[in-house]
């Protein structure tokens, strides 16, 4: 095992930090420690949680980070601002929470901008979770600032989605982003003591209630939360670890881990194949000339004949 | 040559119209089309306008076509609506400048949405340019809705951009977003009767005094037009075409041709190569298992095993 990797699963939180570090910085050292952490993957239970600037998210996170920790349970929480270019430790409201668990080693805190998402953001999200999950976190909240495609892309890592509301505040189920409503697999409408509550609440169920079918067969819950005065915390963790429950029961949970291993194989081959043909391109003039179109030939009539030069069998193996 | 591109060439509006639609549908005839209609790349002006809406886009796009008509030009127009799944004829306010332009066989007016931009907007895009190339037309306006990433995208098919600015409207250069500023060739301020275009002026003024280079070493001019009134618009056609002669002249046309080459042919070869991994992972159980992941082994490593099996020449032509 790498050193380092051998360090975080005995949990040195400086170990997680530079290796984090490292990753996002797209060190030399980073395809090994992925070879490795990669293992990991799938054992903590990760939770993204969405919605407006306003909704009450960062409060909420917090009093599920307690509720937890009072279970015993190792946190780790991504804070993901795709409008800032710096990753770390200390973003958005993070530095109160940070210094907050700074003595509780089961809490894990990191905030990522977009500056090591050179192939975007939800890959180094992914990345950085390997970390958090060999750390031997078992919950893993990713936090998100907004509602953008970013934001959404991101949360394809989550497990299950948490998607925050709340009355007033222009959260209408009619004016939110499609998208958005989409990806929910629970609904938080939070700020539940605020008058139209109610309101929200009768327009998602009549917003599924419209809905001929539902994703991996579930069917969102909505469930009440006062974040502020931590009410609600337990019934939207058991909505939440009943999603899990579901998506191990169904088989998509392991659905969903061969579709993202199969995007991220075909990824990594891709770049091999298109560092292949620039190097090709680097050696032989013909292939620049042919890349460039320098004889006046179109793109599609330039990438057969390179194709062509490739000399791919047709059949692994070299069958016929 | 193919009898559609045959009648396009002649002048023929709803060969143009119909090439157009079979391209962006991705019809079986596109690649035989965009094969033939390659070879009118390069023969038009492109040029892209951008701004913030309200900024007089449409009317100045107007009096820059009544100007070019003026001079006996072939004027085609593309206006491109990323937030609009719809492509064709009608859409913006375009369908009293289409009524209006219907008689004239020298302008051709086509609007785009979503709906055709499997590839990016920008590819879509690219692709019936070439319809309007071999169309004859002398000049191609792009006209964006908006100035979001995908309208960015966009104008990189054009050979000059103008950003339409206007006094107060909040378009302060500090707090125009920069992507925008940098990609901008002339600088339009519209609407120069207005209170506040002289501040505007000094500002991006300011602004290009602090810059300590260009991009293909080409200093934006500052034009000020009141397209309502016609105003400003031979200035302004006559900086387009300084833009233009200075590409030429200074090579970076050409290099900017063969850079775009280059990308849409490596575009073409990976598609091939995606689309040839995923026939061997149909034909071969093994390959879909290191494709998923099924041993438990990273992308990475899958990656290279399978990359491994492609037995890909190490030079060309199978020297050692």
């Amino acid at each position: 095992l790498h050193p380092l990797v051998e360090r975080i699963t005995a949990g040195d939180r400086r170990a997680a930090a530079r290796a984090m570090t490292l990753i996002e910085n797209d060190a030399p050292e980073k395809r090994a420690l992925l070879r490795e952490l990669y293992a990991f993957g799938g054992r903590a239970h990760i939770v993204g949680f969405t919605g407006s600037p306003g909704a009450g998210k960062s409060t909420l996170v917090d009093q599920v980070i307690a509720y937890l920790r009072g279970q015993g349970q190792r946190v780790g929480v991504l804070a993901v601002d795709p409008s800032s270019p710096f990753s770390g430790g200390a973003l958005l409201g993070d530095r109160i929470r940070m210094t907050r668990h700074s003595a509780d080693p089961g809490v894990y805190i990191r905030s990522m901008g977009t500056r090591g998402a050179v192939g975007g953001l939800a890959k180094a999200a992914r990345d950085v979770l390997y970390v958090l999950e060999a750390y031997g976190c078992d919950v893993i909240l990713v936090e998100t600032v907004g509602v953008g495609q970013s934001e959404l892309d991101v949360l394809t890592v989550a497990d299950t989605v948490g998607l925050v509301l709340t009355p007033g505040a222009g959260d209408h189920v009619q004016t939110a982003k499609s998208g958005i409503m989409e990806i929910a697999d629970v609904y938080v409408v939070n700020k539940a003591d605020l008058p139209g509550a109610d309101m929200l609440v009768r327009e998602i169920e009549l917003m599924l209630r419209d809905k001929s079918s539902f994703r991996e067969d579930w069917r969102p819950p909505i469930v009440r939360t006062v974040a502020a005065q931590g009410a609600g915390t337990d019934e939207l963790w058991s909505a939440v670890t009943n999603h899990l429950a579901h998506l191990k029961h169904g088989g998509w949970r392991a659905h969903r881990r061969r579709k993202r291993h199969r995007e991220e194989t075909m990824a990594v081959l891709l770049s091999m194949f298109r560092r292949h043909v620039e190097w090709l391109a680097d050696e032989y003039p013909d292939w620049q000339d042919i890349l460039e179109g320098a004889a006046g030939e179109d793109p599609q009539t330039g990438a057969e004949a390179l194709w062509d030069r490739l000399g791919l069998a047709r059949r692994p193996g070299g069958d016929p």
